[in-house]
């Protein structure tokens, strides 16, 4: 058989978050590949209670791992870097990157323990880099977060565009512009493009988009107007943000200071990295406690509501020694990501408890968004005349309207979603296989599958309560009638106000004295009849019907 | 001492949700009580997983029930009318309401077992009813339901306006429209207004809300758009939507089919009611699945992502053997509420797998709210000039926001959130006493308190997992060293890929061997070392540190 070219997304496809893409080249089922990205998704309480950070399960990837030639790795936002740290060990090959983001990178290394060195810092192109069949060059981009990069990936059969996360904006204030020029040639190199794989993020947003340049006028007119202290989120990566915002500060007279570890971070390897230049001066937060509340400026970080972070410690009270008050103004400089509403909306509250001033984007004032709109998209299309698109970095929605799009300027198109793979080889896309793919948690230090059950048990245990039934039986086979019950997270009175514990005990003491000898050797007889009496107490007496969980210790002659 | 005019929220002043107010009058201590409106909220996972309906703890005034002349109910909402049924019982007083909401009351009474003949359906305005020291009036007033009123309420202390949900339409296409001639009347009556107690939903709405009959003709537009099956979900209480989209559906050419059982019964007591006239005919599912696609019309509950609503229903498949399918087309004729984005989205993107085309309200075009905007609220203090105003029906942020245009435009005003008793007697409002108060749960059949730790527990196993550890000590307080350990939502695989419950047993009967007498006698010792070892392997091995229960069994002897 022929070679050909293929496309598995193994997160990032049907979902926005966590994104794995993976290209492959040569004869089916020994193509050589590549991956793009190797990003990380959040839990939350409804899904995935206790889970802090959600990967791609990348078994099919392992199982193919002497194919897997090298990772690229477009831009430094946590959705496409943050599995690094925790899955590399797993595919051993190079991690090709730019200067920020490959200090980044080799920060998540270092941190998981892993070699830092792995990490191969890449130049823009012209710069290629040359691995197995591909030939793949970083295409500076403007997004909200410097140094991102698109993918031109130059295949045997034809060159791929993949456009990592971006936006079309002129005046990014930090980071590459986007350049129509550089975009043009691209397009009109060679056989020109065969295959677009674009994010679609904002597919549903109608206007264009906005430039990063255009809040610092709103921004310092907002910070001069202000009479107390003045406190600003924003996402930590947005170091263009964290710019425009310290610029209006020292600008309107007030020292600077940067609240949040995340925030420091990024600011330090932006300057260290050379991204980052003319960052006015900052100060402590023990200098600013020290400073009338007029003079100072926080750019904290917490804008979608983190607990831990500084903008929620800040509305619970004191933070580092600073804490808000009457006549104070806090401005979110940012969007909430659908799903972060409760928790935003909650340190608006606290805020208002506190008498300070909350703004938000709502007029669309201070924030401006780092995807391309529709009409942004749809000039990419224009621009590089792409045989295929592929939408990316979207929702089963945003991928279905961005394929409509697609199609109706005459391009092909399909829908492919996580698992799914693409043969691009030919004039329109095929789908050739479905891969077994998913979700892994991390869960404490442990990387758990999200069908485990693991998770499946704590959200049954949040909804319904747990039982707990402990039940001896001695060495002769007699079972002691009194069963122990434990309730946790159960309403203790029944409907006629007894203690339900005791209730439940003593339906099971009456089974357990007259349980034959056969149910009684049985441990799973018993631990279905426990179980199946217990619920049906607990739901006549309370309504709820638990998870109950049955220990049966048999006791031995010695 | 002299007698004073109070008011103390017990629900709606701080969250939006589960409304309850209370006016007093009289001897400081020995006021006459009413109250109005009792509604509850829903739960969530984040805070309250397991609990369908949260309602304001009415302990402060089941202590007082003797002093409480009378409930009234503004309007058939949930969070104004939901708590009825579990509630009213500990109260005892009759309830007052208009025909429509009154019906609705009485059929929540009747689902408890409660006596529904405690419902006295009262007339609009001119008619009184006289309880204790308040003679009150019903007067109409537009908003998503109909029949929704707001109360006068006069006192020897002066006249109170309390607004219920309002908002300013003169085209409600269903029930009262806002009558600017009858409230500049009530303005100018007697003394005027003392008290405004007012809703602030809407308070950062800048813009004049619009009326729900200019929705008529771009969801007519819209319906004639489609060529394939139509899927229209609203709130099911909002019966002129429900006309405006059942008449566009007809004007189309369509049959119109109702799916969702409370849709079906508001549009019933709406009927009964003689509310609600001339709504075209429906027709049931099975004859919907016998005709042409586009010929039938499904509205449908659900628009806020509930699970087992005929919207999600539909999304993940057939519903009453109708299923969506390419060419279809779905309508969000709705506004999702923060919180609910994640369910509303999931169905979206689920329709989109179907091949679905979904509509939503992003634009404007196909939803109006039923709450008045900031220059509505305005033109209404504008138009009753009160010396007091209370904003209530906000989170604090809107109740603060309400306060500060208030006084901006000359009246007095103060925030006052769910148990602050405010003196409302002379030309300021006074804060007197603060209330304990909070919230209770329905949880199965039992109404539990927010704060007895059942949800508590109930989170903490979601986040953490349970361990569960059984000791037996025998009839010489010999503790047998094989303790049993049962993993509950966590996972069974240590570091090194060992069974986890068999480690910490090893680690229990290390302990439990060398345990001393004291220990082994005493079960709170027992108790916390065995936790303590539990949560300390685990956290070890798997990075949590789990809920554990630990059951000490202790043999007799005979």
């Amino acid at each position: 058989m022929s070679d050909r070219l293929i496309y598995l997304p193994l997160g990032g496809a049907g979902e926005i978050g966590m994104n794995a893409y993976v290209y492959g080249y040569g004869a089916p089922g020994k193509e050589r590949l590549i991956l793009v990205d190797l990003g990380v998704t959040f839990g939350d309480m409804d899904t995935s209670p206790g889970i802090d950070l959600i990967m791609p399960d990348m078994r099919w990837l392992v199982e193919n791992k002497h194919r897997l030639e090298a990772i690229f790795i477009t831009h430094g936002h946590e959705d496409h870097i943050g599995a690094v740290g925790y899955l590399w060990e797993r595919l051993g090959v190079p991690i090709y990157a730019r200067q920020f983001t490959g200090t980044l990178c080799r920060l998540k290394l270092e941190e998981a323990g892993q070699p830092a060195d792995t990490v191969r810092i890449t130049g823009a192109r012209p710069e290629v880099t040359q691995v197995g069949p591909f030939t793949v060059q970083f295409v500076p981009i403007s997004h909200s977060i410097p140094e991102s990069a698109a993918l031109i990936i130059d295949t045997p059969a034809g060159r791929i565009v993949h456009t990592g996360d971006f936006k079309l904006d002129g005046t990014p204030v930090v980071g590459d512009a986007f350049d129509p020029v550089l975009w043009h040639q691209i397009a009109n190199e060679g056989q020109g493009v065969k295959v677009l794989t674009c994010d679609s993020t904002n597919i549903f947003s109608p206007h264009p988009g906005r430039s990063e340049a255009l809040l610092a006028n709103p921004i310092l007119d907002w910070v001069m107007a202000q009479k107390g202290m003045v406190v600003a989120t924003t996402f930590a990566s947005n170091i263009a943000r964290l710019k425009t915002l310290a610029e209006a500060g020292t600008a309107a007279g007030r020292k600077v200071c940067l609240l949040g570890r995340a925030m420091r971070r990024m600011v330090s390897v932006g300057m260290e990295t050379g991204i980052l230049t003319d960052f006015p001066d900052t100060i402590g937060p023990e200098e600013a406690t020290n400073l009338p509340r007029n003079k100072v400026m926080l750019i904290v970080t917490g804008s979608q509501g983190e607990r831990r972070a500084a903008s929620a410690q800040l509305s619970r009270g004191r933070y580092l020694g600073l804490s808000l008050s009457d006549g104070d103004s806090f401005l979110f400089s940012s969007k909430t990501i659908p799903g972060n509403n409760r928790s935003v909306i909650r340190i608006m509250n606290q805020l208002s408890e506190l008498g300070v001033d909350v703004y938000d984007d709502s007029d669309g004032t201070y924030h401006v968004s780092g995807h391309a709109n529709r009409p942004d998209i749809e000039a990419v299309h224009d621009l590089l005349k792409p045989q295929i698109v592929v939408p990316m970095h979207g929702e089963h929605m945003h991928l279905r309207e961005h394929m409509m799009i697609a199609q109706s300027k005459g391009s092909a198109s399909i829908i492919a979603t996580d698992g799914t793979m693409l043969d691009l080889t030919g004039d329109r896309p095929k789908i050739v296989d479905q891969i077994e793919t998913g979700r892994v948690y991390l869960d404490g230090t442990q990387l758990i599958g999200a069908m485990d059950g693991v998770v499946r048990d704590r959200i049954r245990m949040a909804l319904n309560g747990h039982a707990l039934v402990s039940v001896i039986v001695d060495e002769e086979d007699n079972v002691l009638p009194d069963a122990w019950v434990e309730l946790m997270g159960l309403s203790e009175r029944t409907r006629n106000g007894e203690d339900l514990s005791s209730h439940i005990e003593g339906e099971l003491a009456e089974f357990l004295e007259g349980a034959d000898d056969r149910t009684v050797r049985d441990d799973g007889k018993m631990d279905e009849a426990i179980r199946k009496i217990t619920r049906q107490v607990a739901m006549e007496e309370i309504g709820k019907k638990p998870e109950v969980t049955v220990i049966i210790s048999r006791l031995m002659a010695d």
